[in-house]
C-alpha cells in the first residue's frame, strides 16, 4: 500500500500559487492506507468533517481517518479551513529571558521543519514514537504572534495596529495567566496520540528559547461518528457553526485573509498577506444553569430548533432567519435578544469571521460543576470588523450571556503559509 | 440506511447464556449507518481496535465508527473485553449524606436504565443533546463498587475480600481525594460528545443521591488511525498491552471473570458471578525524564523494541521473551531489571489481568512538565492473584519505576452483566 499515488484528492480552493492539489504519497504516509486524501491547506470547509455533504464523501471520511494528509506549504497556514479534527491542543508560549529576534526565528525555522514533517506523517528530530503506526491523521499545527511578541524582538514599529487589545466586555472574567502570550500554536488531528506526539515535539523544540505559558486542549466530534458530514454540536447540544462563511464564497478571502499590501499603512504588513487573525477565547458554559431551562426556553435562547439548528422561523439548518416574523403574541418569533438575532451576520454587515471552535472538558470541579465549554478560536482578516462587533452586540443583550463565561483570551497574528524552502514567519523576522 | 439488518457482526465471545450475537438495528443507529457492527458484551479482544487483524477487518472498523452498538445487556459488563475505545471517562462518586442501600438501589436502576439507552444510541431522560446526530459510537458504561459503598449500604457482612485495600507500594504518591469511592463509572466511545453525554446524563442521574468524588478523561488511538488494528501505543511510545491475555485463550475467563459461585465462602459473592475486579492507577509519566534517555537505553528499560514492540531477543511483537538468552557481555539480553522481564505472564503464574488502560493528558504544570500518563485499568477475577502480585514485583526492581508516579488508585468490584429487565448489582442490592 506504500507510495501509491493518490489521485482522489478532494477540489481544494487552491489559487494556482503553489502546487498543492496532487502529490505522491510518502511512504510513511501511503502505509497508513491507501485510501488517503490529501488535502491543500486553503481547501476544505470550516465544519465538522471532510467532504462535501453529499453521500459520496462520507465514505471518504471514514475510510481516510489516518491517510488525510494536510499539506504544510501554502498560501495561508493550515489549520484555518482545514475541516474540524476531532483532537485539538492550543498552547502558548513566551519568550525566554533573554531571547529576541534571532532566537525567536531560529525557534520558528525548527518549528516550521517539525511541523511540516509531522503533518506528513514523518518522525520529527528526536523523534519520542508517541505516533509511530498512524497516519498523518489530519494534523495541522498553525503558528501567530502575540502583541507582546513584538516588543520582545524589536519590532514594536512592525506590529500591526490589529494585535492593538480588545476592548473589555463585560462577561469577561479573564485570568491573565492563560491569556496571550508572545507565541500561539493551534495543533488539530484526527487521532489523539498523533496531536499530543505534535504537541511534545514543539515544546521540545522550544527549549531554552521559549516556555509554555499556558495550554489547553480540546475536541468535536470524530470522523465517521455522524452518517454523513453535518455541522458541529457544542456541549449545550446546539448546532454550531451554521453561519459560518463558505470557502467558495466571493468574498471569503476578502473577509477571512490578509490581502497582498496589508490593511493599513501601504505595505507596512506585507508580511501577513495571506495571513489572518485568530481570536481565542475559553468560554466555561453554565452547563448546569442551562440544562435547567426547558427545550422551548433554550430555543429561544438561540433562535433556532435544537434538533436540526433550523430558525424558529422555520425550514431547514441553512433556511436564513426571517427577524421580522411575528408570533401570535405579537412578539418577533425569533426574540430581540436571541443568540442568533443578535450575532447574525445580516445584522452585522455580513459575516466578517469563520469560527473554528473545540469544546474542551477539563474535568468535574469540586462544587460539582463540569469545567467544560468552548476553545472559541475565530479567523478574520481584522478583528476590528470581525470579532469585536459582533461580541460588542452580544456582550450587552445576548440572551446566552446567562450561561458562559469567558475565562481567558488571546489575539494573535497568524502569517501566511510558508513557500518552499521558507518557514513561517521568515518575512517578517528576516526582512 | 435505517432500520438496515445488520448480519455483519463479529464473532463475538458467547457462551449462550443470553442471545447478544444478532438482532434489528434500531432506527437511531441504523441512521448513522448502514455498516455497523454490533458488539456482545462478552465479545471482542482488549487491544487497539475492532477486529481479528486481518486485512478484512480494516475495512469495518473504518466504516463503522458511528453505527458500531455495544450490548447492554450480557453475562458481563460492557467496557471490559470491549476494544479499546477513542475516549474515555473515568468517574468515582460518593453516596450523598443520608442515603443509603435504598438510594444506591434507585441509583443504580436509573444509571443501568440511562446506560443502556445512550450505549444503543437513543435519547436519555431529560436528554441534552449533545449527541444527536451521531451514532452508539461503541459507547459503554461500566459500573463497579468500592469498598466504603458496603458500609455505606448495610452489606458490610457481603463485602468481598477482594475489596480489602492494595497493599502499599513504594513508588506510591497517591492522593486520596482521587482515589477510591463509593461507585465508579467507566465510560468509552469513539466519539468525544457521545462519551461527555453519557457523563453528564449520569451525572444528573446522580443528583441527590450520590456525589462526584473525582473525575478523569482518558484516550486512545482513534479508529482509523493506523492502517490495520494494532496494540495501542503509550505517552513514551512504548506498545503497550502485548501480552494481554485473550477471549480466546482457554483459560480467560476463569483469570479474568468470577465463577458462578464466588471465590471464599460458598455462595458468598453469587451477585459477583460474571463479574469483574478493576484496579484503577493514574499513573504520572515522567515524560522529560524519559525522553532524556537514548531509544537503547529506553529499549532496555522495557525489554522490547520501540519501533515494533518485539522482544530485544528478536521475533516480533507476539514472539514469546526469551528471557535465558545472554549477549555478548555475559548478561541477559532482556535486562534483569526490565519492565517487560519483571511482567511477564511466565515470570508470574501466567497473565492473570486483562490491562485496558486510557492515556491521559490534563495539560502542562508550572514547571512545564506535562500531566500526563496512562489511566491504568486492569481487570481480574481476583486482585490477589492479578494486580498485587505483578506490581509487588515491579515495585522493588523495575527499570521503569523512576519514569512513572502513581498518583491516585481505586479498586472496584464490577458485578455482571444485568439481564434482560435487570439492572446492574440488583443481585446484591435486592436480595
Amino acid at each position: 500500500m506504500s507510495n501509491a499515488v493518490n489521485d482522489s484528492v478532494d477540489d481544494s480552493v487552491d489559487d494556482g500559487t503553489i502546487d498543492i492539489s496532487r502529490r505522491r504519497l510518502l511512504g510513511t504516509v501511503g502505509a497508513a492506507g491507501a485510501t488517503g486524501l490529501l488535502i491543500g491547506a486553503a481547501g476544505g470547509a470550516g465544519i465538522a468533517a471532510a467532504g462535501d455533504g453529499s453521500g459520496t464523501a462520507d465514505a471518504s471520511a471514514l475510510t481516510s481517518v489516518g491517510a488525510t494528509e494536510v499539506m504544510f506549504h501554502g498560501k495561508h497556514q493550515a489549520g484555518i479551513t482545514t475541516p474540524l479534527q476531532a483532537r485539538g491542543h492550543l498552547v502558548a508560549f513566551d519568550l525566554a529571558p533573554g531571547a529576541g529576534r534571532k532566537e525567536a526565528a531560529a525557534l520558528l525555522r525548527r518549528w516550521s521543519a517539525t511541523a511540516k514533517a509531522v503533518m506528513a506523517g514523518r518522525p520529527s528530530t528526536g523523534d519520542t514514537g508517541i505516533a509511530l503506526d498512524a497516519g498523518p491523521s489530519s494534523l495541522t499545527v498553525t503558528f501567530g504572534f502575540g502583541r507582546s511578541f513584538f516588543d520582545r524582538t524589536g519590532l514594536t514599529a512592525r506590529r500591526p495596529q490589529q494585535l492593538d487589545p480588545l476592548p473589555a466586555f463585560s462577561s469577561d472574567a479573564l485570568d491573565p495567566k492563560r491569556s496571550e502570550g508572545d507565541l500561539w500554536v493551534q495543533i488539530g488531528a484526527d487521532d489523539a496520540l498523533v496531536a499530543f506526539h505534535a504537541l511534545r515535539a514543539l515544546q521540545k523544540d522550544a527549549d531554552g528559547a521559549a516556555r509554555v505559558r499556558w495550554q489547553m486542549n480540546g475536541f468535536n466530534r470524530s470522523a465517521g461518528a455522524t452518517a454523513r458530514p453535518m455541522t458541529a454540536r457544542n456541549l449545550m447540544g446546539q448546532v454550531d457553526g451554521t453561519g459560518n462563511p463558505k470557502p467558495t464564497d466571493a468574498d471569503f478571502d476578502r473577509r477571512i485573509f490578509v490581502p497582498r499590501g496589508g490593511q493599513g499603512a501601504a505595505g507596512a504588513q506585507e508580511w501577513m498577506a495571506g495571513g489572518s487573525y485568530a481570536v481565542v477565547r475559553r468560554i466555561r458554559m453554565l452547563l448546569d444553569d442551562w440544562e435547567k431551562l426547558s427545550l422551548e426556553k433554550q430555543e429561544k435562547v438561540i433562535g433556532r430548533r435544537k434538533a436540526d439548528g433550523a430558525p424558529l422561523t422555520g425550514g431547514s439548518e441553512t433556511t436564513p432567519l426571517d427577524l421580522d416574523k411575528f408570533g401570535p403574541d405579537g412578539k418577533t418569533v425569533i426574540p430581540d435578544n436571541a443568540h442568533s438575532r443578535i450575532s447574525a451576520p445580516e445584522q452585522n454587515g455580513g459575516a466578517a469571521m469563520l469560527r473554528r471552535p473545540f469544546s474542551f472538558h477539563d474535568g468535574i470541579a469540586a462544587d460539582g460543576t463540569p469545567d467544560a465549554g468552548l476553545l472559541f478560536v475565530c479567523w478574520q482578516a481584522d478583528p476590528l470588523r470581525g470579532f469585536v462587533p459582533v461580541q460588542r452586540k452580544l456582550d450587552r443583550g445576548d440572551a446566552l450571556s446567562p450561561f458562559v463565561r469567558h475565562e481567558a483570551s488571546g489575539l494573535f497574528a497568524v502569517p501566511g503559509g510558508a513557500a518552499e524552502g521558507e518557514y513561517v514567519g521568515q518575512r517578517l523576522l528576516e526582512s
